[in-house]
């Protein structure tokens, strides 16, 4: 792996799993653990600025409880004494939810979201709330990459990403509309899951566009990031009405992918050469160890499908809009001036789209949907990238394209963070079909054992 | 129609829709309309406590601005100037929601919910929150019923449906789970629509169960309620996700159903005597004119399906409790000693269940779900009753059984205020298909019509 040479700092504070057999043996716990981040935060936050507001006192005291229960062998869970940033697009007891907003500057809810709940619950220690983009879709937050201060974060789970990729957390949520976790994980180098639409429980949360927003994880290596997100479904659920995450607590298994579909489709028109590059020299080392690439040039199935791709930014936009009328026209009128151009523009647009529109968009949606499920015997997986292009200046925060791939289809995909483009992290995305996001993990360690 | 003489006086506050005319020719008005309102709240409110919270300051004032655009001859819609009630589970921004649980006392959002928000943007006025039981799920609000005021109201729509009963008001929001919508429109002779699941935006509401929640509309009359929802679904639309209402904006046909299928299946075996007398004279009155009603003994596939029927309570109280474990715990955990016995109990089942109980359950449902529509070429509709019973005594707020099947397949049903069973109000429940509401509203009016 090449992705050593990204970090800021030498050090191993991302990955939190291997650090509990130390734990449990005494020669580590949680409290010399938070206290790393801390220096971390102390010595980088500065600069980077990926916390809206943190807990320290209480993220102290949890983080000496949690010691305490190592030290007599008893660990509530696999994320016990594990620092976690919250994206302030979701409720925290202790911490207020603003949502990069002057509509929500200090409202507080008197609740912790479902996610934030269920970790504290495991003992796990809510350190922060993590910045976003303005109700997760406009205005960026002050936060920057952590590999090139110049540069964007992405967004919009900026924070998460921003923290996680600074070593500053081990592990942090995200969402995702459009690309918000995957293209931020990729420019951060963050192992992240996108998981399957529903698989994560959203209460607590405030989506703008709840048909195809998920709740997933960042994090500085896949084992945690799949064990944290399998922790918060099997204690939180998924969202009512949805099954939640399918699979074993931790990635079992390392498993070769097989056959995957490669997509340069949506999105790569404007994807820079040496980030194009850098996904053929990717794809050519799987090839190398036995992994068969198939594209739209061995398939017409594929073809259709890449074509099919391509037709979503014509409804993807007014969807969005439609599905955030309300609260923004609410929010417009009781707090004039508050919301960005950006954000009024959206709510324009949306107030132009018809029910019968909607409709038509819904069902266009679905095809898509059906297309990719009908390539199921073809091969079992995709690649695709994150972003188009390696992190640009803030404070562009890029373009999420390529995530709306994954968001459009509700199917699952795990950014990983492989490439190296002009110096800075890209990621790839790993996507699978609905309800497939074990398979993915352990296809995902396969890749990061052989990358 | 022997509605009238269960009303609590002589009046015709309930209909909305029939003074529009006089409001334009200027021989009535809103502001008039209101204070009528307001008139019969004074005097009956004391007794029948549906209201939590009011806001009369700004009823009045919307009303004069009401009253000023129809004497311009320009209403800004069908529901402009009309007297609504809000449940206090959904947000608004100019008064508290508290859920009848300490919890939320004094908890004050910061925004409408997405239906109080559009029936403001039409001109409604936005008169008070109606109470509920806690969380819409346990501890019953002080409300009773308008028609005796030693009985229940029903629940959780408590309130809006005793403040319709009662002619305080033409119409306000219910939501159902179990029989939340149905049964207290029943109890207080209210006509009620709980849509097919997803066809009016819950955005705003706080409902512990929420995948088979719906919002709804109780009314004075058939007319307002259709006219009313539709309103709310085309201008903040269904779910995110979802189609929303289909149909017309108002009820243009009166239509004969043809054939219905009768369901004495789940709550049957509990329902007294005199209300299943009443159910049968009301089926032989639709016979008298021309209504073909069939039942298992015509066909073994409505015997299948009543069974089947039969099967929800095995899975439905797991399924309420799962989904609702969060937020309970965390309130729980928060605030001790604030959630009743009935809660403590519900969350403690829903901490019983497994996440593979869980997609168990999904999964049984929809195969209720799935034989339901196979019945469509039988029949286009099914008549059930609303409740076991006329409104027991306060504060047993009635059995929701006969709600669950509505609620359960996630299919429109309408409250039609027809019978009288020990000199009180029951009412009757007129389900269709998922996405037939408008088909079932066509047919009330032809019910209605007749009776």
């Amino acid at each position: 792996m090449t992705l050593e040479k990204y970090r800021p700092l030498e050090n191993s504070l991302l990955t939190f799993h291997d650090y509990i057999p130390r734990f449990l043996n005494g020669t580590d716990n949680p409290r010399e653990y938070l206290e790393r981040c801390l220096a971390q935060i102390e010595l980088l936050e500065p600069k980077v600025k990926a916390f809206v507001v943190m807990n320290i006192d209480s993220a102290r005291k949890t983080a000496d409880a949690s010691t305490q229960r190592y030290q007599a062998g008893k660990p509530l869970s696999v994320v016990d004494g594990m620092p976690f940033g919250v994206k302030d697009l979701y409720e925290t007891i202790d911490m207020k939810t603003q949502m990069n907003s002057p509509v929500y500057k200090d409202w507080h809810g008197i609740r912790d979201s479902a996610h934030a709940f269920s970790l504290r619950q495991g003992g796990a220690i809510i350190l922060g709330k993590t910045s976003t983009t303005e109700f997760g879709m406009a205005t960026p937050p002050p936060t920057r990459n952590p590999y090139n201060y110049n540069k964007t974060a992405g967004g919009s789970s900026s924070g998460s990403s921003a923290a996680v990729g600074a070593s500053m957390i081990p592990a942090a949520s995200g969402s995702q509309v459009r690309g918000s976790i995957v293209r931020p994980a990729g420019y951060c180098a963050n192992f992240a899951l996108k998981p399957t639409f529903g698989a994560i429980n959203r209460g607590g949360g405030h989506s703008l566009a709840p048909s195809q927003s998920v709740l997933g994880v960042h994090a500085g290596s896949l084992e945690d990031c799949w064990s944290t997100a399998f922790y918060i479904s099997s204690h939180a659920g998924g969202d009512a009405g949805c099954p939640g995450l399918y699979g074993n607590p931790t990635i079992s298994e390392s498993k070769n992918p097989g056959t995957i579909i490669r997509l340069d489709s949506l999105g790569w028109d404007t994807t820079t050469d040496s980030t194009k590059e850098a996904f053929e020299v990717f794809l050519e080392k799987l090839i190398d160890r036995g992994v068969e690439i198939i594209s739209r040039k061995d398939d017409d199935r594929i073809k259709r499908f890449e074509e099919a791709l391509r037709e979503i930014p014509e409804f993807l936009f007014r969807m969005l809009g439609y599905e955030s009328r309300w609260p923004l026209q609410d929010y417009q009128l009781s707090h004039p001036e508050s919301l960005s151009q950006k954000m009024l523009d959206s709510l324009e647009l949306g107030l132009s789209v018809s029910v019968e529109d909607y409709r038509s968009i819904l069902k266009q949606r679905q095809q898509l949907r059906d297309i990719q499920v009908s390539l199921k015997g073809i091969a079992g997986s995709f690649l695709l990238l994150c972003s188009c292009d390696p992190p640009p200046d803030y404070p562009y925060i890029g373009d999420p394209v390529y995530g709306d791939v994954s968001s459009t289809l509700g199917a699952p995909a795990f950014s990983l963070p492989f490439l190296e483009v002009d110096s800075l992290p890209v990621g790839i995305q790993y996507m699978g079909y609905p309800g497939d996001d074990y398979q993915l993990a352990c296809n995902s360690k396969w890749m990061t054992e052989i990358h």
